[in-house]
């Protein structure tokens, strides 16, 4: 499995304490995810597992530490897919939805739909029972700085790819959008096919990065294509998607049937990493990455 | 260039006077896409040209005459795209913009942004003076039974692709969604990539039909994908896309570079036409097409 938190992160421009808490971030996400795939835990759990944990962590921009929008408030955006059938659900615009891909996941169980936004995607959360909470609550001092500050990258999106032991794949990308972003802007995160995707037949992909350049070029769907029809592996398809997209504009991770990992990106750094259900992981922010055998 | 009027649409259940009504309205933005570029007119200008008067129909379900919600409102989606360089501009969830599509053009031509949804939308309707009516508007007595049916299907939703003179692509998308849909729904029509695609490399896409089915298979960007990384024409790439829906779930139209059209479906029937700028034409909603070559 591979899990990311963003493309906008640099490992340079960040403080020490700020590195720190992103790394740390990653290698818990990782060591949890490799023992729930040992312990035969599904691709499509696994993936809302690790995506739920990086939204109730305040150093990411999903859930709580999600970017303010141009009106000062938080709009959440989340997808998850599976592999196994193409069922997919996503939300755009939850502004109270404590955990926006747990409510994704339900758009997908629960509903005959594949998108909810705004007000309705909140009036399902309450008919489902899911946890809301006061807008405030995704409001850190941080976030607010950089508002103030109007930076467009934030540390960024968070997402996930998984292969578990089945062979089965999956897919899930959660974020706050772009900082200062025009109200009721969707970007590609709860957009199957643009920032997050999985077909067993291909691979599971999560993106990040400025979601206008993904939606138009259907990233997230593009990598598989390329697979499928070009008969490309994983690592060719995957250099030849982060060609087609603008200099400095993201990246993305995916994990293909065999289990094969990429996680390209063409900005300064993406905050990423891998980890095997054998208990293998490496991650970072920059070009260099921590590795560890844990078993 | 093609347009189409949903693939909901079946000849034999529907009135003369309905029929009429439909083949009618095809075959008048069919004259009137031809000689717009026989003057040279626009691919883009010309796809968001004939999709405005299929909103403004009350016959097809985009713009007036859109179906009802769950809650008894209608909530539009469009989507514009032009195969020159991707860009691209949609709205979802607009409830009182006279002309969903022209919005979709504004955000394309007037922000950074692909998609914006629900009252962010409508707020930057104001900022640009585009015009705004009631909800009610959009209301007809046969879509207030329709929905009173629970009918699944509609008339549909209403698309055009076009190749100008120039060569140069673009496609557009427009609809009110699935009847009684829960509030909220965001379906394929204003997801480029998934109801709405144009690259000049390959082809220019708008589909209809069941919008979940739609997306998570990125049917618009799928076409294009099979002919570019898989070597296929357009009719190839045509059958094989539309064999990948479930049965009785839509179709789409598209146009390649070479002027190729196809206007494939897997409903009963679908309401399509094309058109040259020499002026041949044909249209129809069952398996017989009337035709014409009106110069």
């Amino acid at each position: 499995m591979a899990v990311h938190g963003g493309a906008g992160a640099n490992a340079e421009s960040m403080t020490a304490e700020e590195l720190a808490a992103v790394e740390n971030a990653l290698e818990d996400c990782l060591r949890e995810a490799a023992v729930f795939l040992e312990g035969r835990g599904s691709a499509l759990d696994c993936a809302e597992l690790v995506v739920r944990k990086l939204e109730d962590d305040p150093n990411f921009n999903a859930g709580r530490g999600a970017v303010f929008n141009s009106r000062g408030e938080h709009e959440l955006d989340a997808s998850i897919m599976d592999g196994r059938d193409l069922s997919c659900g996503a939300v755009a615009g939850v502004k109270t939805v404590k955990n926006p891909v747990a409510l994704a996941r339900l758009v997908m169980s629960q509903t005959r739909h594949v998108l909810l936004a705004g007000d309705g995607a909140e009036e399902f959360a309450d008919e489902n029972g899911v946890e809301r909470v006061e807008n405030s609550y995704f409001s850190t001092p941080a976030r607010r700085a950089d508002w103030e500050r109007k930076q467009r990258y934030s540390k960024g999106t968070v997402g996930c790819v998984v292969r578990d032991v089945e062979g089965n794949l999956a897919a899930a990308t959660s974020t706050g959008g772009l900082s200062n972003k025009k109200w009721g802007r969707v970007g590609d995160s709860p957009i199957p096919g643009a920032g997050c995707y999985a077909d067993n037949r291909t691979c599971a992909v999560s993106c990040t990065g400025t979601g206008e350049e993904f939606i138009r070029r259907a990233i997230a769907f593009d990598l598989g294509a390329r697979m499928r029809y070009g008969s490309m592996n994983l690592e060719e398809a995957a250099l030849e998607t982060l060609a087609a997209l603008p200099d400095n504009c993201g990246g993305f991770i995916a994990v293909d049937k065999a289990g094969r990992v990429v996680m390209p990106y063409n900005t300064p750094g993406m905050s990423r990493g891998w980890a095997t259900s054998s208990g293998e992981m490496m991650w970072g922010v920059g070009q260099t990455l921590k590795s560890l055998l844990f078993k």
